[in-house]
């Protein structure tokens, strides 16, 4: 296990306005776009950008072979709310808690795990586990299997029965960049020519600007969760259109989210697990 | 003439794009929207927002009889740019440069003018006049005439014949939602409530906002210039469609704005003068 250096992050209701933004809110969605709205709220999946320093690169590139930011993916996400309501201001600390390095043979795994405080009490309020791949970085004789923390993706499969809900939300072309504004300025999301030496014929939209808006139409369907996990399985592009499809077993709520201009899966395998009804595990 | 204390303001490159983007800046205006580019700037009409602490009312309620922001307009707005180019980030600090309040007899006219500087070396960055209307705040036995200080509005008439360019522009519903992020978070332009209490039927668009789209239509078209005035003469709603003509001659763009779903001026009487050529003064 390797630690790092902790990492401070201090947000204002302007902060949580401009992160819901990104994730697509309207001018209409009064509780997400104007600060003295009675019911006032960060989306939920706000917890994944309170530890991004972007020192990923810079703490991975000792530990691997042959490392390269340009071969690495984000491959699952997991987040835990540990507060409610989740604050709309403050200021938080995040400290590692944690990093396994997974060789797969071509390619490492990498799951980087964050408890995320308040910066004056201690409470806990987030805690994020990150799991990357990086190709062509394996071989270094590292443990083949890890401990896959987190509800099991694996266990995240639909049913085969029509889903109890779905949201369509068309995004827009400059979704991207808006939602860099909240601290991923990755180029590949912005500039045309890192796209394309990327591979890519255009600039995509950030995988965890599709989690927030798959966990959006999640949460405004069936309310506040304890956590969630998903699993990236391809690249949205700013303006297409995202349809989230629900399937509700007790506290449990399994989704996936489809890219509807080419029908392949954004985010597969993923759950939520509810509050206010008994937690599944 | 009556003085108040210094504003300072300081933005780094994220609140120039975060301005842009009020702006109906798109993802594919790179200059306006990725730090990164070579020829990353910040729109020109930037200089209004580096000295609004919010502080208006609160100054001029001791100064008018029976004031009520409520009953206050913003009439018209003067803007010298003084350093090319505009830093794209930078601490600056603001201080009143006169107020001058001018008896109309029903309402009250009154004149602020800010001188922005560098706040370490004390460099000329903007200087500004903003003319509000006070209703029902007149009588009071001031000027009855004050000295019009910029290029007057009267001389900006547009010649009788097609204007020289013309952009229109659509703005976006969630405009003002963004817009207000640049720190004008009067609920006027965000609560549907507040809209309806001020006699609007929705809420409306910043007038800042649409002083900053009509100076980018001129940017753009006719590149950078060393002021700008203008008159509001109608309000926009936000999603609505923005018509800039413009009619050049010599080092002076004379310019008006309709709203091309009503076809009522938003900016009228408007000019600026461009640098690169002789100032017509």
């Amino acid at each position: 296990m390797v630690t790092g250096k902790s990492i401070k992050f201090t947000y204002t209701k302007k902060d949580v306005i401009l992160y819901n933004l990104g994730l697509g809110a309207k001018r209409t969605d009064l509780s997400l776009v104007f600060e003295d709205s009675p019911s006032f709220e960060v989306l939920p999946s706000f917890g994944v950008i309170t530890y991004n320093d972007g020192s990923l690169s810079q703490r991975l590139a000792p530990l691997l072979p042959n490392f390269s930011y340009k071969r690495l993916l984000h491959g699952e996400q997991y987040l835990e709310i540990r507060k409610f309501p989740i604050p709309v201001s403050g200021a938080l600390v995040s400290y590692p808690a944690g990093i396994e390095l997974i060789d797969k043979g071509k390619a490492a795994v990498v799951v980087t795990a964050f408890r995320t405080v308040d910066a004056s009490t201690g409470e806990d309020i987030f805690y994020n586990e990150q799991t990357v791949f990086v190709r062509g970085s394996g071989g270094f004789g590292g443990a083949s299997k890890g401990r896959d923390r987190g509800p099991a993706t694996a266990a995240n499969q639909p049913p085969p029965r029509a889903p109890d809900a779905s949201i369509i939300e068309k995004t827009s072309e400059d979704q991207a960049a808006i939602y860099r504004l909240s601290g991923d300025y990755n180029p590949l999301h912005i500039d045309p020519e890192t796209a394309r030496a990327g591979g890519f014929d255009r600039p995509i939209l950030h995988g965890l600007c599709v989690f927030g808006i798959a966990a959006k139409h999640v949460y405004s369907t069936y309310g506040p969760f304890r956590n969630i996990k998903v699993r990236f399985a391809g690249i949205t592009i700013p303006g297409q259109t995202l349809k989230t499809e629900m399937w509700k077993a007790g506290a449990t709520v399994i989704f996936q989210t489809t890219v509807v201009e080419t029908g392949k899966l954004a985010i597969a395998a993923a759950a939520v697990e509810l509050i206010g009804e008994p937690a599944r595990l």
